[in-house]
């Protein structure tokens, strides 16, 4: 188990490799945060790519770090090309990032997040606590794309499903709650702003992409790309007048950190424990 | 009729409403504004979702307190889903608000927006003078998706097609001119720079949704939501130095605007008069 | 061969004719940026219009003064329409301009690319420098969408290109590199955080397509066009904290410079020499 300063040190270890990196990040995503995640992903460091065709997704997961497939404006076509790119990333060995975006509010999301998780190598699945309870197959208050149960209600079931799926699982929310199954990290850093603007849980788990293209450990990945992100949005937050100007000053905060200021604000809990 | 200080009553009423509800509003809208209308929504206190797949539209409305139809980049099976959505809303008693963005500019657009009209129970449409004149068959100036005709020319031939279809009309310009048909109102709120911006039409629609979610007279839910939403746009305007910070600026005073603000500040007109 | 202040002169001229014309643009491009070029041709003063349906761009393109084709999120569906939009607008005599995305990184992009240029009358292509390699059928370094290629490297094929094609190319980067294949010109203004948004290289060719529909020198059309978009990124470079204000006063920049404020800042070279 890392202690808290070894987290901050991988944290920032972790944002200059993607500065320095610049990975390519592939993403089939929805089509309300395209243009947000694009320029989260330029703001960190990344290189951001959106393809959607059947007959052009393998080709361009191959020159990828990261694959994410969120799920948050669906329909059968794009479900097709997600598995074909993530068929192809499982292949190639490329980290594949799961949005699972209104799982649990309709059919076509729950069945598309599974039949993903089924069918290629994810790395990390990144959702709210609703999502994630639709996918331990529990009973959620979710209703559209929000959560509206708490990361707690979710985390306990977290373990048992990063188990059984055998891929680890982050829940965002108030503090993130990170597991494999075995380990479990916490992640303190955000700002309830965030909830005020859409895309910031889709952003999120871009950022997971970059970071887990330059950090072979998903939880590792996962947890210092969300404690980067958590405090540019605490930054972000700090003068905003309300959700309009707290975006503008997050990209630019996203792109002005130094890893000096991440590592002394990261808070990544190392508290020992079993998920 | 409503005094003016009864609507300032109502409207101040409403804009607690929504946010105390957080409904939920089901848009099938276009690629240009989808981001721009969640972020509206969301400042509004609203909730919003984007689901447009024929094979999940009818459960993801049956959540909804208003679905909300943008036909500004369409295609046939777009429109299929819309009209699939809008059918389960009128079986529901769900309001559907239309915009029907780009009518009279091509056949298609036009013919959407008739057939969504005829094939379900619409609560509203709301569009600019152009797209107004060509759902009431009248020649209009318009190009592409800008209205080129006046607020005034349009509002000659809103009561007629309000009575015609059954459907209270809303267009907005410079002053907004809202009928059932029967009664006339006029909301003077709003702001130029608002016409700087792509997307500012859609995203009354959208909010005209959240205020239909809780307000079950159209009328009152349109003339409420425009005057809130023209508000916010003066409110933006001031300080302003262009379309960028506009922007900003708007989602900023849409999420802080305080009731007692929009109460004081909201200029809708009780002249009587019919339509 | 023109003067740099002939130059100057010609810039002025073109921004003027677009914010008198209001010229409407019809863009079929990727979802990513169809917000933000829309309000790009806003702020510069022309009139977007984003429609892509196969049934309705022909009859779109015939009220546009210059139609945008962008390849950056493709499918079969959306190829069929640009191919369509474009024979007719060839047929209306309607620019067009080609931004062709990614092109080198996948077979779907380069091919579409080279179908557009052989079944249409384009009248300019904007890529970054490894797609206009990939056009002129040289190994890129390009990996994605954004160029890993010099400007120099670029020009160095774009003279044969353009002759090779009959369409004049313009190549983006710090100094663009403008030539059809007797003229060469230089833009030397801009600003390295444009690199740091998605979707600038888009909105240069929509605003591209936007002075095109007032200048019938292609190469004219794109040298001050890029000037004015170039020198709207440097007021917005000057005082802003990062990539997120950059955006907000880049718009701002592109709505408020002046006619006499750009000939001033307007840095086209002149330079003899051909291609």
């Amino acid at each position: 188990m890392k202690t808290n300063m070894e987290w901050s040190a991988q944290a920032a270890k972790n944002l200059e490799a993607v500065r320095a990196g610049q990975p390519l990040v592939h993403n089939i995503t929805n089509f309300v945060v395209m243009n947000f995640t694009a320029n989260i992903l330029l703001a960190a460091g990344a290189s951001p790519v959106m393809a959607h065709a059947e007959n052009e997704v393998e080709e361009m997961v191959a020159f990828a770090k990261a694959l994410v497939l969120n799920i948050g404006t669906l329909d059968d076509a794009w479900i097709a090309s997600m598995l074909k790119a993530g068929r192809k990333a499982t292949e190639l060995g490329v980290p594949i990032v799961l949005d699972p975006v209104g799982a649990g509010a309709t059919r076509l999301r729950t069945e598309a997040a599974k039949r993903i998780l089924a069918e290629m190598r994810v790395t990390l699945v990144r959702g709210n606590a609703s999502e994630i309870l639709a996918l331990a197959g529990a009973a959620s208050k979710g209703k559209g794309v929000d959560s509206a149960d708490t990361v707690e209600a979710a985390a306990e079931r977290a373990g048992a499903l990063a188990r059984e799926l055998g891929v680890p699982v982050a829940i965002t929310g108030a503090v993130d709650f990170i597991t494999d199954g075995a380990r479990v990290v916490r992640v303190a850093n955000g700002h309830p702003l965030m909830g005020c603007v859409t895309g910031t849980g889709c952003g999120a788990t871009a950022v997971i992409g970059a970071f887990a293209g330059v950090d072979a450990d998903p939880v590792s990945a996962a947890a210092t790309a969300l404690a980067y992100y958590g405090l540019a949005g605490e930054c972000a937050a700090d003068g905003a007048a309300g959700p309009g100007s707290f975006v503008v000053r997050f990209l630019d905060a996203l792109h002005g950190l130094t890893s000096e200021e991440f590592r002394l604000g990261c808070r990544i809990e190392a508290r020992e424990g079993t998920a």
